[in-house]
């Protein structure tokens, strides 16, 4: 065992020098039975103790009437008994001072309170004793590693040793990952199904497998976040050094409904996931294939350095999808360096398309293939290699076809990827690994190819970004707005809106422009306007009035006293009309220029704060133009924010239209995450409009709401 | 042959009775060796000559030099000899009064401007002779009926046979094709690859198919259009037959290039395809995968009659998995009738989750799946049933389990679909045939199963939806209208953009309102505004100026004379800055209520005009917030369009605003459709923004500009 390494305990669990099988039986089919068979059958190369307290020999070995009567040292115990039993059996491993365990029997938090609460005893027990727990309601764990040949699950497979480690909340579909894996000729380090995640979590096995040198890739099937804030911070420093990707099941109100039922799981938002993979660098495919088709091109082939594909194929027609699914996705495919066209002009057939996708019309040569490849990748426009081949229609063996593209691979530079797309439903992806590359990934068709390269290709551009900074307030800031808060949460017993006053003092002090403002009475209007400046924008301020343009609430361009006043008059009445008694109005100053965003922020229970940045106005949620990102957010998160918006050419200067301070837009998402940070209770903020002005010259808030929590309020706050 | 079919001559070519084989030869890795071998191995029903001049006796039959030498009727010819002896072969068959020829020769328009000459000399030629001909670059064609038992193709494959009918633009892709149809346990009726449709076109196949007993779906491969015009008009009567699932590539900019050089097809927008396949219910499938995945579920299940899914599954997390995907593809997963989940509770499993997925908690007993689906397919509340199977992990045989689903689906109503995911990288759809309902598709992904349930409940929506009514415009609105136009484009002899008055009068006669305006000189405002009427806009018209606001070349709200003359002179003064002289200006009644919406127009080259409404203001093509169709688009269409919107809500009255005129915007779609059918020459039209005011008040365009271009000019027109 490397102790150089963050194991987190978990190497007790994954790399054991003896397990005891709890509840061994000697049917087959039982789960007890089956697991003890696998780690027989599998050559688990360490001490087996069935524990079984009405036998004396379970499959061939002696047994044991508990782990405590075994005398010698147990690392791992995997518990398959009756729920009823479990507890006294983990009181047995702590008194035998076990390591490790796994335990497979379900009927815990999934299934009912007193179920959680036995499991919450459970938890505090190994806790205590230091012991590291998988499950419970889990499908085992497996190791493939020579030095342990580890199968602990009750799974008939025991796939290849190999170099990508998986991570299932659900036990049956773990099994299925394993199935597809082996199919696609992959390897699997190591296996683990977490169950309840009682203790054992995906952020631990996250750093586990970050330091594991078994592990190139990380497969996460995830059905909910215990902890997402932690994973927020150790994701982005696995992902730096390992690719992880990600299938989050519960996306839609059925499919949370099913994950409530299904694991004690809460449902989660999910644009938070989404965010949250986005700035950890996570890979999320869409579906279960996605996230084979990838994991079979980042388990073989390096990151591609750029988006430029070169494809070589011998049909036309999979070569035009390829060509559509890559550019689709942010990919591209070039034209060719001249001295490669020539070069390949030289050898191929006239009538052969040299345009990229290079198409040998039907030629099934395998050294005209294996050349074509060659010059192809070594091309100096060239980051990714595709070729596609539809089986020879004549004579030509698909293996002698196979070690033609294998040989063509081996002359490609190592740092460019290299994939295949054998369009046969027999497709046999083990012929394309006889060359001296090894392994090359094998689609059935082009669109698959396209999307692993594209996703593969995202990733390495994140893994190439700096590391991005967050801004925290000066404490004096902090202070002052505490102060503000403290005061107005000390008589609070449910969450409110801050007062427009409290807010404009808050933005000011965290060095956010606001536009000029003052809550007046009616009467006072024609004064207040001349202390903001002209021209003037009139809003309505009553309880329970929050899209105030909707019902007349909004008065623009309003250039004397006079015309203030009357619009007040006039406000009071309309609002009347409608059943709103008009209080009070917010006199402001009315900023004319200036490019529409807004910047926001929502609380979710689970996830925390949500910093929203988009497109402005009234429409804001029907365009819903918007990214996310969970606090804290850093310069490079802010930056991608904004570049993800369909809206972001107007602040480069859209058709004719001056650009925006978009270095002010940034500073604002940055402080606004770090208030985030200092005021605990907010729970939401709307910036919106922000106008963001000509570069230079800033940004200014012109509208804002603040909705605070008090720390005792029973509604949904978030958790840290 | 049954003549009351629609039969185009397609019959001759895939129901001959005899065959000629030009170009056969001994060799079997030929190409015309192959292609007789195949009819020969295949079973051909019909007589076979092989054409070859230097051979007796060719695979065992008796050869012959040329096929006037036969001396008997050939219903079909097919030609695979070298391109330069491909014209003398047409000609022989020409003087034998063969009724269909197969050209496999490739050289003609896909590679050369001579290659493109002699395809269309040939053409010619078999149009004089009314033969009918497929090709030429072409891989043959197949047809499965036991009374033919043709396979005049050169691939290795023969499917099954069965009920699907397959185009295919790319021969090699068309091999895969057959292949993935074949391992998916689903039969072929015909197979056609039809190379460079010199002749035999799409349509020809959709017209034939429609009324081919054999055929219940119809798969398209597609490259380019040759007349999408008439596809637009064919495609609807066969789609609400059978239904029509078509891949379109060549989206991308590399695909077209790939396409262009690929089979001589004139690259097409993708925007004008998608706005085709969706007016004439063709399912386009996003890759070829999809399309047999939906294949799969079309040929041999009825299409559902409502979005309502019931799901069993035996584990969790794929449940979740096809809910999510259901629900993003407009399905969903309801609650189950309370007698059903009595029923279910009465014997699952206690654990099982009731909240439809049915989660049978790991159970692999195949009564127990059988009786769940059984009950869940026979709730009222439910219209498809996906059954998910993980195959079992201990004892139970996968195939007891499938006789299991085989015996429930036949228990569920013959109307509702069934689809069973079988997560095996094995997968043996075969297993699910054995019940009395015949097949049922197997997928190995829920997302699959979910994505192929979905594009088939659309299919079953746009098939009952009533049959569409366009509108024409009366012969002296036409006169009117025509007088107008004939008038402008008599001395034009490149595209012009209309002038405003003229716009404005067009616009009036076809009956659509357009604030009113006056086109003056910067002297003539002041009188020209008490006209039009207050509040007035003011906008620039100056040469070559198109997006007046972005430069400072609209002032609104303008409210007396002065006021008018002043912001006249100031915008000269602000234009001149920027190198604009501003000749003329638009005195403009201003609307200042109702929903900004767009109407436009743009012609393509090949696909004509297509018209586009949508989210309107200086924001449009930044949002894209649009939908197009092809013209004439009629009432169902115009009601479509306006429901994809994004910003469809703002009609239906948003957020406290009121509600739009629904029924005047879509009467305006449809007037402008047939603005666009009276006036070929209309090249572009955007109405920009039209102001829909309150349900009643109808709508205003609030600017409007049309493009047109004259008969002579060179610019891309309309092919109709």
């Amino acid at each position: 065992m490397d102790l150089a390494r963050r194991t987190n305990g978990i190497d007790h669990i994954l790399c054991p020098a003896s397990v005891a099988v709890v509840g061994a039986s000697r049917k087959l089919n039982s789960i007890g039975g089956s697991i003890l068979s696998n780690l027989l059958q599998d050559g688990f190369t360490g001490r087996i103790y069935p524990i079984n307290p009405t036998a004396e020999e379970v499959q061939g070995l002696k047994a044991y009437p508990s782990v405590t009567a075994v005398g010698e040292s147990v690392d791992l115990a995997v518990i398959a008994v009756p729920v009823k039993a479990v507890e006294q059996v983990v009181d047995d491993c702590v008194r035998a001072r076990v390591k490790g365990l796994v335990i497979i029997t379900a009927g815990f938090a999934e299934s009912s309170a007193e179920g959680r609460a036995l499991e919450r005893r459970i938890l505090e027990k190994v806790r205590a004793a230091g012991i590291r727990m998988v499950g419970p309601n889990c499908m085992g764990v497996l190791n493939t590693d020579r030095k342990y040949r580890l199968n602990a699950t009750f799974t008939p497979i025991y796939p290849p040793e190999g170099n990508i480690a998986i991570l299932s909340q659900s036990g049956a579909l773990g099994l299925t990952i394993l199935d597809h894996v082996k199919a696609l000729n992959l390897g699997i380090s190591s296996f683990v199904s977490v169950g309840n995640k009682a203790d054992v979590s995906g952020n631990d096995l996250l750093i586990y497998w970050a330091s594991d040198p078994n592990t190139d890739v990380i497969l996460l099937y995830l059905e909910s976040f215990g902890n997402p804030r932690k994973f927020a911070r150790i994701a982005p420093e696995v992902v730096r050094q390992k690719p992880v990707i990600a299938v989050k099941a519960g996306r839609s109100a059925a499919g949370s409904r099913a994950a409530s039922s299904h694991s004690a799981a809460m449902a989660s938002l999910d644009v938070a996931v989404g965010a949250l993979f986005e700035q950890a660098g996570v890979i999320r495919t869409e579906t279960l294939e996605d996230m084979f088709d990838l994991a079979a091109l980042l388990a073989t082939q390096p990151v591609p350095e750029g988006p430029c594909v070169g494809v070589v194929t011998n049909a036309g027609g999979p070569g035009i999808l390829l060509a559509d699914a890559c550019e689709a996705r942010g990919l591209s495919l070039p034209q060719l360096a001249p001295d490669t066209v020539d070069a390949l002009r030289a050898f191929l057939p006239p009538h052969a398309g040299m345009a990229n996708p290079i198409d040998l019309v039907g030629s099934d040569d395998p050294a005209l293939i294996e050349r074509a490849m060659t010059l192809v990748g070594n091309d100096p426009n060239i980051d990714a290699v595709v070729v596609i081949f539809i089986p020879p229609l004549l004579t030509t063996r698909p293996e002698d076809v196979a070690a033609g593209i294998g040989r063509g691979a081996a002359a490609i530079p190592r740092y460019k990827p290299v994939q295949g797309v054998f369009m046969s439903a027999l497709s046999k992806p083990e012929l394309l690994s006889t060359g001296e590359r090894g392994r090359i990934p094998s689609y059935a068709f082009p669109e698959n190819a396209a999307m692993a390269l594209a996703a593969a290709y995202q990733y390495g551009q994140w893994r190439k970004r700096p590391v991005g900074r967050a801004c925290t307030l000066d404490p004096v800031v902090t202070a002052t707005i505490r102060q503000i808060i403290d005061a107005e949460v000390e008589n609070a017993t449910k969450p409110f809106w801050l007062p427009a006053t409290d807010v404009g003092v808050i933005l000011d002090t965290v060095g956010i422009s606001y536009a000029r403002s003052i809550e007046v009475a009616i009467d006072e209007v024609s004064s207040a306007s001349e202390q903001v400046g002209f021209p003037v924008v009139l809003k309505a301020i009553a309880p329970g009035l929050v899209h105030k343009s909707d019902v007349g609430g909004v008065v623009l361009g309003l250039e004397t006293p006079q015309e203030v006043r009357d619009a007040a008059i006039r406000m009071r009445e309309q609002l009347a009309k409608i059943g709103i008694q008009l209080e009070k109005v917010l006199v402001q100053r009315e900023v004319r220029n200036g490019i529409e965003m807004m910047i926001g922020l929502t609380t979710d229970p689970v996830f925390g704060p949500l910093l929203v940045c988009g497109m402005g106005g009234v429409h804001v949620e029907l365009i819903k133009d918007v990214a996310f990102r969970l606090t804290p957010v850093h310069d490079r998160d802010a930056e991608e924010m904004i570049a993800q918006l369909k809206s972001a050419p107007l602040l480069r200067g859209y058709r004719g239209g001056p650009p925006g301070d978009r270095h002010a837009l940034i500073q604002t998402i940055l402080r606004i995450s770090a208030l985030a940070e200092a005021v605990p209770e907010l729970l939401e903020l709307d910036l919106n409009p922000v106008k963001v002005l000509p570069p230079g010259q800033g940004l200014v808030a012109v509208d804002a709401r603040m909705r605070i929590c008090p720390p005792g309020a029973v509604e949904a706050r978030r958790t840290r």
